[in-house]
């Protein structure tokens, strides 16, 4: 049963609240007692709690090891890409060269637009390759009855893994109970139906705060991963907000790298700093270990 | 009712065969007879028939009067503008402003995104000015059930036009059925409940015979305007592309001049080759005679 939007409101302010906090105060001693930070790198965790002196009250690590943070088991990169194609013009052959592709160097999914799934569920029927479309892109500036309406007709068209984007507005605004009531609508959608959700937050757009708050947001809905960008906007992932992702939601949900990411170089950054899955229009380059030059 | 899927296919292939050798053959005797041209400038709209031989047999000339393809009464630019805020990060407080300089400078319309419809329709009840919005924007990639469902949301919420964004995927494979049905089912949602519907193509991504074929399209399943851009691609409106589009729909329908509009010269430019209505985020600029460094 989804949660009432008074315990919606109130969860999200004491978190926003002291997560910020705890973000803001990382390094400094605080009143409240033990502070703790989480440090991502080469796919580790280690996790350092602090008491009100600043004095560390303890430490530990851990490799990402649950089902979404996970350190994929077969160590080629490819089953970390969601190899994607979401330009508007893509044209039926072209998907099925996605999928072809995917097959091939075992991706982890494509990623298509909504009008694309029913084509790469057909093709990829029987393969481990999931299909992944996006809700509400790149904008994610439509009614959250609609997103969910656009998730469900996805799953049915045979989409496994669904990549919203927040209402942005809405977070600009501070107005958090629409955004958390959005993420979490698409997640009970999603889940019902077995699949997993990615919340794209578009960091491009957002202060580093806005930033903290649409992972907390989006974890605390239950979201099985935060994703960095639509690959639409002004800018990309980049290694600060992978880090800083990572860092807020901790180890035991995905994180996922999006737009830019268009080298070998660039696609083993993101995962040293925390990133789970990597989303990619350059996938065989990346594999194939062909630079390229990038753009935004 | 709507006509059938085979009715449509086999308008669709006449027309585009039609008007695709009346358009690319427009200044060359054919044997079919005579050759339609339509020409468009201030406003005026001259059509010149010439026979197998070249020869013309038959010339006329009418101003855009038609109830959409209409030249305002009010001479000023402001009521050819749709004063346009998509940026996903578009805050409460700017929608406001956006709605009391629509107020103020008697815009045509506000156009938004469907999560600010609501805001609008209350700011905006009693005046003259509309409130339009945007479906499948801006990719124009999700499937028709979930544009007609997102159209009837908006169109609850107190949109009273639509634009809309065609599956542009399917016009680069051909796939035409796809492309006409998607426009005829928001066309039907949009005029049973009252409003008015604008096809927007992406000029930028398409060759000049995909957007005769979009155009031709759009009119035939029965869109109130053709409009050249979402404003979120490689480019916007061209002279070019809206005098081409003219001449393609004829005096019966709108042009809609959107992206890259930043200055009133610009926007006279557009007007002068036949655009009936123009998409702009400067229009205050515009109305003020304040030109804007453009970029695209």
């Amino acid at each position: 049963m989804a949660p009432d939007e008074k315990t919606i409101q109130t969860l999200v302010e004491i978190i926003t609240h002291e997560v910020l906090q705890a973000y803001e105060n990382a390094d400094k001693p605080t009143p409240q007692g033990a502070i703790c930070k989480v440090e991502t790198a080469d796919g580790i965790v280690v996790q350092t709690c602090f008491d009100e002196h600043g004095r560390v009250v303890g430490a530990g690590a851990e490799r990402l090891t649950t089902s979404l943070g996970f350190v994929p088991q077969d160590p080629s990169i490819a089953s970390y890409i969601d190899h994607t194609l979401l330009k508007p013009e893509a044209t039926p052959d072209q998907i099925a060269t996605l999928c072809e592709e995917a097959s091939t160097y075992k991706f982890a999914s494509v990623s298509v637009n909504p009008v694309n799934v029913q084509q790469c569920a057909d093709l990829l029927r029987g393969s481990s390759v999931k299909v992944c479309s996006v809700i509400g892109f790149p904008l994610g500036a439509t009614m959250t009855e609609v997103k969910v309406y656009e998730t469900v007709k996805a799953m049915e068209h045979g989409a496994n893994e669904i990549d919203m984007v927040i209402n942005i507005g809405a977070l600009k605004a501070r107005k958090l109970d629409l955004v958390a009531r959005d993420i979490r609508e698409i997640v009970n959608a999603v889940h019902e139906r077995g699949g997993l959700l990615k919340v794209i937050i578009e960091t491009a757009l957002l202060t580093d705060e806005e930033k903290v708050i649409a992972c907390l947001l989006a974890k605390e809905a239950g979201a099985d991963f935060v994703k960095t960008s639509t690959g639409f906007s002004t800018g990309g992932a980049t290694i600060q907000d992978v880090a800083l992702m990572r860092r807020v939601v901790g180890p035991t949900i995905g994180v996922k790298a999006a737009g830019g990411i268009h080298s070998r170089e660039d696609a083993e950054n993101m995962v040293s700093v925390g990133a789970t899955r990597l989303g990619a229009s350059a996938g065989v380059k990346i594999i194939k270990g062909e630079a390229v030059s990038g753009s935004y």
